[in-house]
């Protein structure tokens, strides 16, 4: 890179996204954990593995979880190399969970590209998905460290747990707010928390500091997951999705939870017609936005983002000022910038 | 149980199939590993977990892999109690690997029941197979034994990696012997040949016992392997398979494979037909074992499969004589009792 383009990008920094920032400062980690992923995607002898895994590493990805690992790691002063090991096992799992998904939520795009089970089959990405998750359980391993081993085991067991219950509460009306948080809980945060809190684990960190690094993770996942849903109903510069997704494939995320708690007897019929049976008609996106705006479902849950932003900052005060962490402040208003 | 029934039961001992020797033997152990089991299927707040699980268990099935860690550590002298631990683990490992498997394979059926993506769907057989493989991770990083992890995280990844293979190759009928071998060593041996390793290692045994144990696992797991292909076409009392599954599967399976590499090319066009393409008439599968006869595949295939057995025994010679010894070189002659 030239000196003058280097320049260039340092004085941009100031203007990047905070999870640009954070990738740009642990740049030099990040590149020793795609290349150790790259090499974890391979295998000696079944060639369909590092085809589909190629095709999900081009379809690009933000590296969230490894990045917060790294970060995690370097803000507890960790001078070792087995943050790389974790960050790249976090992403791992990550990803096998992503292939998964796209089997069960029968999804054909992702990252604007075509899903491994449209290009390939079901069957593929399910395998594949195993194997991934296998090498980070290896990656893992190679810490040597047991508690490591034991926070990321118990949260893939939570992450299987919240998929399942997200499956078993799909198109189902009486899903309440508390099924809500334990699906998210699972599905997003359970990882979130789990990328930081090993982070702090294997800098050596005391209990209060790990645990001020978990729950930072944890309220930052559910933070990212509602911000997510509420999206899909305002549709604001929304990536990938159109307006309305989750009310069509009948998803009770928490904007359609909290109206329905609220429903009247009409209501209450719109919504099982909707979202419990999945009769729709094209005005009716459209009346389920009226309902909600009657109620203030938008925002309220727009509120409860906000609430789990705060709680995210919040939890980093016991940690001592740096500029990661002053990063990781910054991520937890960037997570709730496009609803605030 | 009273006096003159365990009498009749230890009478009848000298009948019981090894399998149902070495259970009886490690009854109390046995009993300690399904309750770890039975606890670890359950789930606090996902219902659909035990539902499945429920079912699974009640589908039955020989819990052979945990008798070979049971068996492995007791012979091995080992007197604590993490092979409960660990044999719970493997078979928790075998059964989420069964729910994939039924999904990639498109199964209606096993252990004469329907299983549970007929009963449930695809996705329930993905998530809950993850939720397993996660508290088998769980249970395992209880044992804090780090060879342990080391040996199981491998294993997962091989058993990925040959499901894989075996999926790809399927249909194929250039796949090799080398390429059947890496399939059956992953899909089959990998996890026998863990189990054994595990109960040796969890016992503290030097690196000649567990290379022992370890090389006995995978020679009984590709002889198990060989054999089970083989009554495809043999047909003699194969539980819950009807002759010719395989072929009408298009499945590239040891006697095909032999028989493929020494096809003259009107037989080279007939595989094409019945394996490539699946083009099948109702006397294929007829001319099918009429080829496979004229080349003496089935019988090459059987003597490989005796030989393997010969390997499994042989590899426990460097093991002390003992009871349970006995029952594992017996359990070798009994693998190929239904070809000899």
């Amino acid at each position: 890179m030239s000196r003058r383009l280097e320049k260039c990008m340092t004085l941009s920094d100031t203007k990047l996204s905070p999870p640009n920032q954070l990738a740009n400062l642990l740049a030099g980690d990040l590149e020793e954990v795609n290349k150790l992923i790259q090499s974890y995607m391979e295998s000696d002898y079944a060639p369909r593995i590092p085809e589909v895994t190629t095709h999900l590493v081009s379809a690009g990805g933000k590296r969230l979880r490894p990045i917060l690992t790294l970060a995690a790691a370097r803000m507890c002063g960790y001078q070792g190399s087995f943050h790389i090991h974790l960050a790249a096992s976090v992403e791992l799992i990550h990803t096998a969970t992503l292939l998964h998904d796209d089997v069960v939520d029968e999804s054909t795009r992702r990252r604007g590209k075509p899903t491994a089970n449209l290009l390939w089959d079901n069957q593929s990405s399910v395998l594949v998905g195993d194997y991934l998750f296998s090498r980070a359980f290896q990656l893992m391993v190679k810490t040597k460290n047991l508690h490591i081993l034991d926070i990321l085991a118990n949260a893939s067991a939570t992450i299987a747990e919240g998929e399942i219950l997200q499956l078993t509460a799909s198109k189902d009306i009486a899903t309440t707010e508390d099924i809500y948080f334990k699906v998210i809980r699972g599905k997003t945060a359970a990882l979130f928390a789990a990328a930081m809190e090993v982070g702090a684990v294997v800098a050596d960190q005391d209990e209060k500091i790990t645990e001020a690094l978990r729950e930072y993770g944890d309220a930052l996942g559910i933070t990212f997951q509602i911000v997510d849903d509420l999206l899909d109903y305002l549709g604001t510069e929304a990536i990938g999705k159109n307006i309305g997704d989750d009310f069509r494939e009948q998803k009770l995320t928490l904007p359609v939870i909290k109206a329905i708690s609220v429903a009247t007897q009409s209501e209450q019929i719109f919504w099982k017609k909707c979202i419990g049976k999945g009769e729709q008609t094209d005005s009716d996106l459209k009346n389920a936005l009226t309902i909600m705006s009657k109620h203030n479902s938008l925002e309220l849950t727009r509120q409860q983002a906000l609430s789990w932003s705060k709680k995210a900052k919040l939890a980093l005060t016991q940690v001592p000022d740096s500029n990661l962490k002053k990063m990781l402040l910054d991520l937890a208003d960037y997570v709730i910038e496009r609803i605030n």
